[in-house]
């Protein structure tokens, strides 16, 4: 079954979109997809910025609101917001979403941490947060972020699939990647990925 | 009769693939569309840049690349070709295309001009060549070139115009304003922007 890998950072406001929608859409294409947290803060970072792109440059980050909001509004999605503090650091997240990307927590757990900041205004970087928001999805949320915070072999995962990101020339969230390395860039490109995906499995 | 304003720049790969539709979809929709250069290069200038943003960070310039080419292949346009030097030097194009932005002429003068760099990947600098795809409109190309390097009025409508754009937060092209100064960025947005100017008439 052809697969497209959702490459996404959790303090993204982009990925927040493309989170809600990927599940119905690969479904009704029939296409398998897999949830790939990575760190997109350490390409920034290499790339000389030390914080996101829509901070650095403030009309890009003006647009990005309001773009973002008159998408939500076209898809009847709550007011769109950003937390207090934007970008949130996503590194506990995930790291969580890396030790859960097969499990059957992973999408309600990406959406949850997403709609916590861009729906609620929310932070997203205490511990806590995180144990409640798994154990809001039935899970045993101590277990899991004690888990994430302190698995040498999670820690790894992370950090090589952020260099595998950038090593396949990522530079931004959410990206789609397809079957034979193609990549599509961007929330409006998640069709274009679908279409590519099947038209070349 | 609500109205769009496309903003863009002589020398924009993305604007390239939106002054090919423009037209078409406007019209379709029955709402004008004024065509509006700038010079995205010294709102550039003024976030610290000295050339695209494609140039500098080179993850995204390679993507630009191959996303412009899968957009033309779905468009069925000619393959996709940046000119050896990118971007080329904009301004006197877009002295000539401010000097005749209500003329019959704009919009096949831009065409060309975008089509001359990204499909033959020529240069777009020289005063000559404009001279040539003027006469090749049927246009007296010799009286408007020189008129467009030499006309006060005309080198500070231009100006103005980029000045304007500053102020109204554009920050890349195409950029795509409505009537009551909603502000759409990208040739991925056009079919948006003329959902709002609709919406808002």
């Amino acid at each position: 079954m052809t697969q497209l890998t959702f490459w996404y950072d959790f303090a993204s406001s982009y990925s927040y979109l493309s989170a809600l929608r990927i599940e119905s859409l690969c479904g009704e294409s029939g296409i398998k997809h897999v949830w790939r947290p990575f760190l997109l803060g350490a390409i920034f970072q290499s790339q000389g910025w030390n914080t996101s792109p829509f901070n650095i440059y403030e009309a890009k980050g003006a647009y990005m609101i309001r773009d973002i909001a008159r998408v939500a509004q076209n898809r009847e999605l709550p007011p769109f917001r950003l937390p207090s503090e934007f970008p949130q650091k996503s590194l506990l997240a995930a790291r969580i979403g890396t030790l859960g990307a097969n499990s059957e927590w992973i999408a309600d757990y990406t959406k949850s941490v997403l709609a916590r900041q861009f729906v609620d205004g929310l932070e997203v970087e205490e511990p806590e947060t995180h144990v409640h928001l798994l154990n809001a999805l039935g899970q045993p949320g101590k277990a899991i972020v004690s888990r994430a915070a302190t698995d040498t072999d999670n820690k790894l995962k992370l950090r090589r699939n952020t260099e595998l990101a950038q090593e396949m020339g990522l530079f931004g969230a959410p990206s789609f990647v397809t079957d034979d390395a193609e990549v599509f860039w961007g929330d409006d490109r998640l069709e274009g990925a679908i279409d590519w995906a099947l038209k070349h499995a």
